[in-house]
């Protein structure tokens, strides 16, 4: 007897996960392709002796159910940390979640319909587009950087706008401080919703850090923020992604409505990883552990860049990020197929993620998505190295075709 | 200017949630409404100790990503502790979830299409109904104790079946060995999925346990199993809920699916959580505490069961469970409505939980589910005595109405 079929979304997914999944079997496979913090910044005794600590002294926030919104303690610490001069920001403002990935999610399930229309920053975070796809939404793409850009046509009837200005994933791109300005008026013009998701929000390497929209959509405004901003916070580039900390920052109705649909997704999130991220924020240690970080990923960053100076220039165009995790690469020759090019590259021993992915429409192949935060300097020239060849191989496999 | 409104299936949620949360806030209330383990059960020392050593020793497993299926060494655990005779269970038939409530909120995701139908056993766990409620599904009542039920009927049709056979919430009721076979074969004749959902399969104070669905589902099988029944455990009741670990057991082609749901839901579990978990199963550490627990709540629940008789056998017809965490109150008089008497109970400093929440259509306002495991004895009978007062009031508010 043949069981019921599965939900349709599902059929909408695409297997380029499970090609990276399958290529943690290639011996010495070079990791490019994940957005994978490097493990030696992680302060492993601070958070050993933190974890027995809090269960120890905090046994009842670490071991029992927490509020479904989070513990009281680590919202107050968000609404500190990000509060500003021209942003007043409450507990009633911050809801905890499963890292920024369930933040997606319940966004998603509190804004929209079957078949909702979401204007996305495009190309877009491949977790954001699986993160909507049960609703099977529509898109509305927008290219902050085109010409002729116009934020409140983009806004205009979409229940969201979805946006990664500090260093967008996957194409590195900080988005410009008249260009978040436009996007928060568009978003107070049009009465929709701004999605500002930033996982890399501290990861700025030769700069200080632009305001936020958040930070911009709070100026002016007295009392608790109730603005059109969402933003969308993460302890996983800042501390360690096993913790599964992160947070919403957003108008009070809107936090209730995430609180219902966050009970009836996971009910709350650990209690134990709680009390060590308000612990870890209390006594610093982000801010301990932050220099390190910029030091290894900036060098990282341009031992990069210099590599594929050396190796790739002859095939991509790029521009070296100012921050973030990734370097967004688009192929000089129009015939070279990135889907292609990502299976060549695993048979040369290198693994990039490919544009496909990060179009909401699935069609771009033009360009990878390279990451140099998780491979020292050595490895990251032999990746550029290898991609360099598995390039020249897709392209003699086309012409062979 | 109004910003795009919160998705339809919010306004379908109770409020009863929201009443609870702020019966918080009244001093010396007897707290005999939600499904809370007692504290002082949780072995405190042994988890402060292994989340430290798991840190220092497993930093990778317990601060990284972890694989979206789960960690295999707590894949392997659960598939080797459910694993009997007759049912082989490998790691791909096993997802580890954030706690129980993950496991709803992904089988919905997987398994329901807007207005997807599910046969329920009624009353229902309130969480399952909150996890589905953003696929709005239509409900097929179960009530398998009715001389009439038929399996074969209730399923033919659904997409899925849910019960909770040990000790349903909110009912306490086990369900007897005979029905088990005959949900299994059912769910084999029409090629429904048959949901298991486990919370207190440990918790039975009287007699041994009875086969879970699952193993029955897997007798006579040859290989790993692949049959119809999707079994879902948490260690929220065995250990600690704030580690906030579950598992679905499954169909492999199943857990694929509900692999690519938890992609785009959480990501991973926490890394550090499900080492503690992974240890804790290695060392015996649930085994070890079990006497305990099961003494405790064993008391617990004789104490409650003889308040009861003493305040409130004039009120209410019910019967003693064999396990789990809820007594089940039918009140004599149906003119005593029971979202009225939570009014009432709340003013009278105790809070149990209303019948219309754990209905998938609302209505049934005759019942109370009354928690036994978070009190010791003398607040227990303390609760009756104001309930048996709650219970009046309510009655003399509805005789001058």
């Amino acid at each position: 007897m043949t069981r019921p079929v599965f939900a349709q979304w599902l059929s909408d997914t695409n297997d380029v996960t499970q090609t990276f999944l399958s290529a943690g079997q290639i011996p010495d496979l070079i990791n490019m392709a994940g957005g994978l913090p490097e493990p030696s910044v992680w302060p492993v005794e601070e958070l050993a002796s933190l974890s027995a600590e809090v269960i120890r002294r905090h046994t009842s926030e670490a071991l029992a159910y927490s509020p479904i919104e989070g513990l009281a303690a680590l919202r107050d610490a968000v609404a500190a940390r990000f509060s500003t001069g021209g942003l007043a920001l409450t507990r009633d403002n911050v809801l905890i979640t499963t890292a920024g990935m369930q933040g997606l999610d319940l966004v998603g399930k509190v804004l929209l319909e079957e078949g909702g229309l979401i204007a996305a920053q495009t190309p877009a975070y491949l977790g954001a587009l699986d993160a909507w796809r049960p609703r099977r939404p529509r898109y509305r793409l927008m290219r902050l950087e085109a010409d002729d850009f116009d934020p409140a046509t983009a806004l205009q009837g979409a229940q969201f706008a979805y946006t990664v200005p500090n260093f967008s994933n996957p194409t590195g791109r900080l988005v410009g401080v008249e260009e978040r300005s436009a996007l928060v008026a568009a978003a107070d013009a049009t009465g929709t919703w701004l999605l500002e998701d930033d996982p890399y929000g501290a990861l700025y390497y030769d700069a200080a850090p632009l305001p936020r929209l958040l930070t911009l959509s709070g100026v002016g405004q007295s009392g608790p923020y109730d603005g059109p901003v969402v933003y969308l916070g993460t302890l996983s580039k800042e501390l360690a992604p096993g913790l599964r900390i992160g947070w919403v920052i957003a108008a009070p109705a809107l936090i209730r409505s995430l609180i219902t649909a966050k009970q009836g997704s996971d009910m709350c999130t650990s209690g134990l990883c709680q009390m060590i991220a308000a612990k870890a924020f209390e006594r610093g240690l982000t801010e301990q552990i932050l220099p390190r970080i910029l030091d290894t990923y900036r060098s990282r960053r341009d031992a990069l860049c210099d590599a594929m100076q050396t190796h790739l220039s002859e095939h991509l165009d790029w521009q070296k990020p100012s921050g973030g995790m990734f370097v967004w690469a688009t192929a000089k020759n129009p015939r070279l197929d990135t889907d292609r090019l990502l299976v060549q590259s695993l048979r040369h021993g290198v693994c990039v993620s490919p544009s496909s992915v990060f179009d909401p429409l699935g069609r771009d192949r033009r360009s990878i998505r390279i990451n140099f935060t998780l491979n020292p300097a050595d490895r990251l020239e032999e990746g550029a190295r290898r991609l360099a060849a598995a390039i020249r191989a897709t392209l003699e496999e086309k012409a062979a075709a």
